[in-house]
C-alpha cells in the first residue's frame, strides 16, 4: 500500500545522532512506530534551536506541524545508537517539509524515512506568513539532491 | 503541500474514546504531534485485543507496522476527551489500512486524520502470510463506506 | 530496602480513572515503572484545573514537583483500566503532599503506591509562598484518615 | 518534606551521557518530572547490558523494579545534554539500590537525585533469589563511597 523506498545516506544534508531510549522499545523487542516521531521532533527543533531560527521565548512566528509521515523498512531497537539523516525536500512560501531518513550503524539503507511539514504562521493571527528570511537561508543549506525550492 | 482534508464523524465505524494525558501537550500547550499515534496504537491493538484476534502469548502472526502518517488541522489539548474513530480503509491479502479521526467533543470536522498500515508476517519465517480468517472477519465489520476489499 | 506497604482503597479520597496506553506496556509485558508518574501528573493536574485552582494562563504561583516516588507491588498491564486513587497526606504552608493508589479493577489491594509533592513559588520571585486560600480549600477536601494539616 | 540533599559529581563511579528530547519538556519550557525516570531506566539498563549481566532473550532471573524515587533541586530543559552520574548505594542478598544524579554540563550540584531499588527473582518462580555472582561483581564495581555491602 506505501510506494516509498529506503533512501541511501548520501541522500541527506546534516546528521543528527539519537540515543534510544529502553521505553522505545515495545513489548515486541524492537522500537515502537511511534518513539521515531518523537526523534524526528528532537532533531528537527534542536537543529533550529542552533541556527538561531527558531525563538521560542517571544516567537513572531510559529511553525505549525500539519502533517507527518513514516515508513518503517527493518526494525531498530534500543540499545543502539542510531544516526538520524536529515534533508529539506522542499520550501514553500509559508511550509517546509523535512525528510529523516533513520540508519544504523554500519548501514547505508535507511530503516525508516520520515516526512515532516511545518506551516509557519504569524503569532498573533494564526494566519500562514511567509518563512522568515534567516530561517529560509538556513533550511537551503539542509536542501538535498533533487529538492524543490 | 498535503492535500488530506478533515473527515466527519459519520465516515468512521467504531469509535474509541481517549483519555488525554498531560504529557501529551508540549511547551506550546496543545497536544504534540507524536501523542497522536500513540492513541493510534492503543486503540488499534485494542480492538484486536477485545475482538479475540491479536494473540499476543503465542502468536502464529505478526503484524508489522510498515506506515503510519497523520495530518492535523486543528489543535487539541489536554485535558480534553477525544473521541478517536476507527475505520479500515483497505483490507489487502497480508496487509490492512486503518484510518483513525480524532475528534473534540460536539466537534464533527476531525481535528485529526491519522494513516496506520500493518502488514502480517509469519512469526517464524518473518514473510508476508494471508491475514488470519478471524481477523479479516473482523476487519470487515469495521470497512466505512468507500473502502476498498 | 523500602518499607512502603500496600494500601486498600478506603484510603482514598477522590478517584480518577486511567486508561492504560500500549506504551505504557514494556518488553516485558507490563506496565513499565515509568508510565505511573505520567498517570500521576495527569491525575493531579486534571483535578487541580477541574477545581478550577490551577491557572496555566496567567499563573500567579507555580508548583513546582520537588519529590516523587513509588513503591510498586504488583504489575499491572494494558489494556487493564486502573481505578487511581488520590488523597493529601500532608499540607504544608507552601507545600502539598499527595498520595496515588494504583489499583486494578475489583482488587481492593493497591499495585503501587505514589508520592508526589509540590511547592508553591511566586511565579515571579520564584521563592515559596503561601498556598492560595482557594488551593488550601480544595486540598482539603482530599485528606484522608490520618492526614496532616 | 524531603530531606534529600544535592550531591557532587564526586560521589558517583559512572558517568552515562543522556541527550533530552523535545517531549521531555512540558508546557513549562523545563523537563518534566517523569522524563528523569526514562532516563534511570536507559541508562542503568544499558549498563547491565554492555557488562553482559543482562540476558532479555532468555532470562533466568528478572530485575523487578519495586521502588522508585526522585528529588529535584534544579530545573533542566531540552536540548540541554545532561551528564548522569550512577552510584550503587546498596547491594542486598536478591536486590540492588542505585542512585542517579542529573548533571548540567560544568555544574558541580546534581539538578536531581533518583532512587531505583531492583529486585531479582527466579524467572520461572518468581520468588526472589540470589543476585547472579556475575551481576554481583559488577555491581561492586558501581560502588561509591559510603555504600552498603
Amino acid at each position: 500500500m506505501s510506494k516509498a523506498q529506503a533512501l541511501s545516506r548520501n541522500a541527506f544534508k546534516r546528521w543528527f545522532p539519537i540515543q534510544t531510549r529502553w521505553s522505545d522499545n515495545d513489548v515486541y523487542g524492537h522500537v515502537n512506530n511511534v518513539a521515531y516521531y518523537s526523534w524526528f521532533d528532537t532533531a528537527i527543533n534542536q537543529l533550529l534551536i542552533e541556527a538561531g531560527v527558531l525563538n521560542m521565548a517571544q516567537p513572531r512566528v510559529l511553525g505549525l506541524v500539519v502533517h507527518t509521515a513514516c515508513d518503517y523498512f527493518a526494525s531498530v531497537a534500543y540499545p543502539q545508537c542510531i544516526d538520524l539523516g536529515v534533508r529539506v525536500a522542499r520550501i514553500g512560501n509559508s511550509s517546509v517539509q523535512y525528510e529523516l531518513g533513520v540508519f544504523v550503524k554500519s548501514q547505508d539503507s535507511s530503516a525508516a524515512l520520515g516526512q515532516f511539514v511545518h506551516v509557519y504562521v504569524d503569532a498573533h493571527t494564526r494566519k500562514p506568513c511567509a518563512l522568515p528570511e534567516n530561517l529560509r537561508q538556513f533550511l537551503h543549506t539542509l536542501q538535498g539532491p533533487g529538492s524543490e525550492n
